[in-house]
């Protein structure tokens, strides 16, 4: 095991800073607002109309005061990155905005005046399902043909600087058909970073099988040059050929813990993941947590629920923590396309649930000791973010979000 | 459904105080400390191994400190009365204090301090399986023969007052033969509480069958008179019959969510135990979380994981927040013996996770929608603990904590 990622200096406990790999800004908005029975079989895709009717509401201002607020509770938990998976493109009747990259242009307001790092991911989302039918109705926001999505993507590139890099996300297979797929790669810089949603749910590994004929990770492996450029969002359901293939392919798995038990989407294969040498991160997704804390503990606590045994996500002489933090930390610069240079966290060693911390314990601690905020300063790119433990601008940013609130839900 | 538990106020979102029904202080001071591996195998019975390590470390003065910072945590968080299940009693080589209460008292005091409502349990704790086997060297603090346990209980009930109960544990069924179980219970008043820890491990599943031909929930339901004074602690590992028995008992469940998924137990089978009809609390138990949030919530999106579902725990029209906070309240005054009368919680309305909440969703927001302490006001009894979201001493318990922390792991 290589030197620890965490160091005590006069300041605290400082360590670099985290990605966050996944985020829908606009849904955090909705957070707690879909835990009411609509169905009795409630499920992913009720959950869905409800996102869908939020959705709905939003403009390019609505969008940059929710993802303020969004991006300073990221920083002032350790975040540093986020990628965004944005596909609320257009006006809600499906126009575009007479400047086609509104909507972006309120994501890159939101993250440069915050001073995250954002990898923007705009979203190609062609088809409503496998069997290629249109989008519907409520979709129509998100859609675009390919040469229009170059474009938005070659306007939003003279944007590009230290801290903000942009990709490319294809929405998930169902929604983007094979030959659209391979247009899009061929047309991207060398060093785009490439983001999907894959195998989040049985119901689409099920679609895919009958359509497509094979699994849907399988079927991706097969026909995309998936490499370390890569970020295959949750994956949950794989089995060893699909676990084998990712890990090989060296493509990072956004695993969205906290979002996937929200949404009841099943457990990633954690352990025999890794034994395959497999890539992880983590994704705050839909915003139901904002911690990283939580993503990482809850990821453990799953694997722990299922073999009733603990310490799942260990390498030999390091710990729980410590293993799940260096494979977060690993793949950070290659999911976001970011340097990650400059970037620091230091937790406050005066908390409580730190005293009489060691170097050898002080992940561990932070990590399954409470849910008390302990990050005290966060710097990105050497700009200090968040001190004593709130971001610098975060009394006037909550303001708007509260105005924006009340226009959303009026 | 009744009327809604919660109310706005000018003081912001007001509800009844929450009761935590399962606490091993001590343990407070060890979380995050055993997540590093000790054994490939890594299980409850190996992280009980380094517990035991702790435990033996542990004087009245150290108790009464991390009793003291616990407790400041969790009126903190909302909870406004705490349930002690309390084995620590004698010195370190297994003879009593010269006062044989010492260790009982230090967690008086603690909770006198902060102001925290507290049911205290002393447990009776006798052999070291259901072999009937004496205790192990390291056990022997935890025991106590049965005139000694009732004398300790008579002892301390003269401390009795409003917000001070002494009830009884009882370890487990391997820790307490079935004649001690009867003396000790012919002997109680009335109206006194009983804790058991019960069916947390499936190795204490199989080792009860084999001895006392039961499984072990079933063999308590038969021989001992279950009601609503009775509070089951875990209970993960029921039958059908189980779940009817523990329903029809009145008995409250303790679920313990965050310490179950740390050390691995399993998950409770909270859907059919609700449509049976039975009645459930939380705690933090070994407080690797001290906030009733992460115990809800992850009680909820344990169940979504395996069944691939949302909002199980949910009555028609009501939510799954409101059906979770209903289902503790219920049976706080049954679980602790306490009236909980003049405990109010106040959540800030003015932070970003409440913007825009109403009646019909506050309760969701504040329970799926992140971390962030929210807690403003915490009255026990009609008296203001927490203030502006700190308790009203924090820093002064937060600086003795340290200090004893410093002596335990020196």
């Amino acid at each position: 095991m290589s030197e620890s990622p965490v160091q005590r200096t006069a300041r605290g406990w400082e360590l670099p800073g985290l990605a966050n790999l996944h985020s829908h800004a606009f849904q955090r908005a909705m957070a707690g607002m879909a835990e009411r029975q609509t169905d009795p079989a409630d499920s992913f895709w009720t959950w869905r109309d409800t996102m869908y009717r939020m959705a709905a509401r939003f403009d390019p201002d609505t969008l940059r005061e929710v993802a303020a607020q969004l991006y300073v509770e990221m920083l002032e938990a350790g975040y540093t990155a986020v990628c965004e998976f944005h596909y609320l493109h257009h006006a809600p009747d499906g126009r575009p905005y007479d400047d086609p990259a509104a909507m972006s242009r309120a994501l890159i307001d939101a993250a440069r005046e915050t001073g995250i790092r954002l990898t923007l991911l705009p979203v190609l989302y062609m088809t409503g399902g496998f069997d290629g039918r249109a989008l519907a109705e409520r979709q129509r926001r998100f859609g675009h043909d390919i040469d229009a999505y170059l474009r938005l993507l070659d306007t939003l590139r003279a944007s590009q600087d230290d801290t903000l890099r942009i990709g490319c996300a294809l929405h998930s297979l169902r929604a983007v058909p094979e030959a659209a797929m391979r247009d899009v790669l061929a047309a991207l810089p060398g060093d785009a970073r490439i983001h999907i949603h894959i195998a989040e749910q049985t119901a689409e590994v099920d679609e895919c099988i009958a359509v497509r004929g094979a699994r849907p990770v399988r079927w991706l492996l097969d026909h995309a040059p998936v490499d370390s450029r890569w970020t295959l969002v949750h994956a949950t359901h794989l089995n060893d050929d699909e676990i084998a293939g990712i890990a090989a392919s060296r493509a990072t798995v956004a695993i969205c813990t906290t979002t996937e038990g929200n949404l009841g989407d099943g457990l990633f294969p954690l352990r025999p993941f890794l034994d395959a040498g497999g890539r992880f991160g983590i994704g705050s997704d839909s915003h139901v947590s904002t911690s990283p804390v939580e993503e990482l503990r809850w990821l453990e606590y799953g694997q722990r629920l299922v073999t009733r045994r603990r310490n799942i996500a260990v390498r030999e002489s390091t710990s729980v923590g410590e293993t799940l933090l260096a494979g977060v930390l690993s793949t950070a610069a290659d999911a976001t396309g970011q340097t990650m240079q400059g970037d620091r966290v230091v937790l406050d060693a005066g908390a409580p649930i730190l005293a009489g911390a060691t170097e050898g314990d002080v992940i561990d601690r932070w990590i399954f000791s409470g849910n008390r905020p302990v990050v005290q300063t966060v710097e990105v790119a050497g700009g200090e973010r968040v001190c004593e433990g709130r971001h610098v601008d975060a009394e006037a940013i909550a303001v708007r979000y509260r105005a924006a609130i009340a226009r959303l839900v009026a």
